[in-house]
């Protein structure tokens, strides 16, 4: 059996984890220095064992050293493999050097994180210019897919829905929930002026007047991609649009203010957040038993 | 001639670096997007560089990760060497497993810094049970020691100091500083009882009564030897006791608590406070001469 260690914050993500399958749950102790340095100690016997950390990765600074030392300290006291199960994967956006002189965090991240893990298991990375987690990413990644998650949501919760995807990249995922519930899609343009400006077009949608409309997105940081949307679904004659995002960041204001132009906002539980309604347990739960098969 | 490069809240010491050695100064943006990532951008050129990154690792967890995106960028953009001048450096206390399950910090860390940086020059590391730092770091390290510069000061600002070492562990350092200044000198002994708990004996001084007492550490963190020691030798009869320090933590209610029974506190500029009162950059600069010449 799998010994899945949630590092803080990730307790009710590991204990969803272990009532959907064959995993064992593990502790730890995690504590801070008074001058801010982080002391771990696992509180399970992790010898001869397949470690799982649960933690997920948003707001990835202040928490990634306690996330090594625990990697570095399970391998060190015997443990077959130390995987790291991140619901939500951090730094996918620096993928390239945008400007002169620009780090790229997601190769630095990633040479962090494979220099400790054996496995990593996540949702629905931010893949950009990069196909797979394997042009970052030197240790083994199984990337898992939430869209049929919230396919299945909105066709058992919303009569006469019509999802729309908020700009371009999000085209086949919305296109593949659509037709997991037979109902009809549309995708928006849109253009980034800013970390919190972008500019969204709503195309010829008056086929589908008074359909409830399902904006749905793979992530919302600061939302602005999202409330900028909604805006322009209202302006277009539509009913304030249901949410539905795989990673509820909802960076500042981003959530109250997505709230003003919204009927409902759902997410998965990749991220802790109020929004949380649809979760990835089982999802994961089925992928690390693969991962045990494999073995 | 080498180029520093100051992370953010380093700019001070960087440019005392460049005002007493043969050094060029550079920058970087550094940013955070609103999900709370780090953005780094180098804002120099660096190729064919010795690139010296400028960071003291005081409270070393927030910014860790920019630290090492920043040193991947210079690498990548065809830096000659990539360095790290941390005139404080962290995770020094957990070196072995204390308790069972423990993680060993003082060895992540030195893996993680050992895989982005090819130098590292510090001050003063808390060594414990390791020699040096080559038992825990696989790059090139150069320890510089700050006690003949504290010494100086003590020699030239207190008259009749009597020195005194608050535990063991510093016996040696201030035999040496007292020798410096032709000063006296004594030894406390502690007992450790918690984070910020210390029991603290002080032996028979009373040859020496009437000297100002001048109490002597590398590091003040919860500062409690300090305040227990400052305690203790006002209990026999001292004057408040002069603290002088190397490395001014001063977690929580440190600062306020020493300053209510001491004379005075001053440290080095290892970590920017208000009690800096005794600059390192003459010592790095030359130490940065010597790596220069060594090559």
């Amino acid at each position: 059996m799998r010994l899945a260690i949630p590092l803080p914050g990730n307790e009710g993500f590991a204990d969803a984890l272990a009532a959907s399958g064959d995993v064992e749950l593990g502790g730890l102790e995690a504590r801070r220095f008074p001058d801010g340095e982080s002391y771990i100690r696992l509180d399970c016997d992790v010898e001869g064992r397949d470690v799982d950390f649960v933690c997920t990765l948003a707001d990835p600074d202040p928490g990634f050293l306690r996330l090594i030392f625990a990697a570095d300290a399970a391998r060190d006291l015997g443990a077959r493999s130390v995987n790291l199960i991140a619901p939500y994967l951090a730094y996918m956006r620096q993928d390239k050097r945008f400007r002169p002189g620009g780090a790229v965090s997601s190769f630095s991240f990633a040479r962090l994180l494979s220099s400790s893990f054996d496995h990593l298991v996540t949702v629905d990375p931010h893949l950009h210019r990069h196909k797979s987690l394997d042009a970052l990413y030197t240790l083994s990644s199984m990337t898992l897919h939430a869209a049929p998650l919230l396919a299945e949501w909105v066709g058992r919760e919303i009569p006469a829905p019509l999802l729309i995807g908020p700009d371009a990249e999000s085209e086949q995922w919305v296109s593949e929930s659509a037709r997991a519930i037979n109902a009809p899609y549309a995708v928006l343009s849109k253009t980034r002026l800013g970390d919190r400006r972008v500019e969204i077009t709503v195309p010829e949608l008056s086929a589908w007047a008074g359909r409830q409309p399902v904006l749905i997105d793979d992530i919302a940081s600061s939302g602005r991609t999202l409330i900028e949307a909604a805006r322009q679904l209202c302006a277009a004659g539509f009913a304030p649009p249901v949410c539905a995002v795989v990673h509820a960041l909802f960076a500042g204001d981003a959530y109250a203010t997505l709230g003003e132009v919204s009927a409902d906002i759902i997410s998965t539980d990749s991220v802790p957040h109020p929004t949380n309604r649809v979760t990835l347990a089982p999802l994961i739960a089925r992928a690390l038993a693969d991962l045990g098969a494999a073995r």
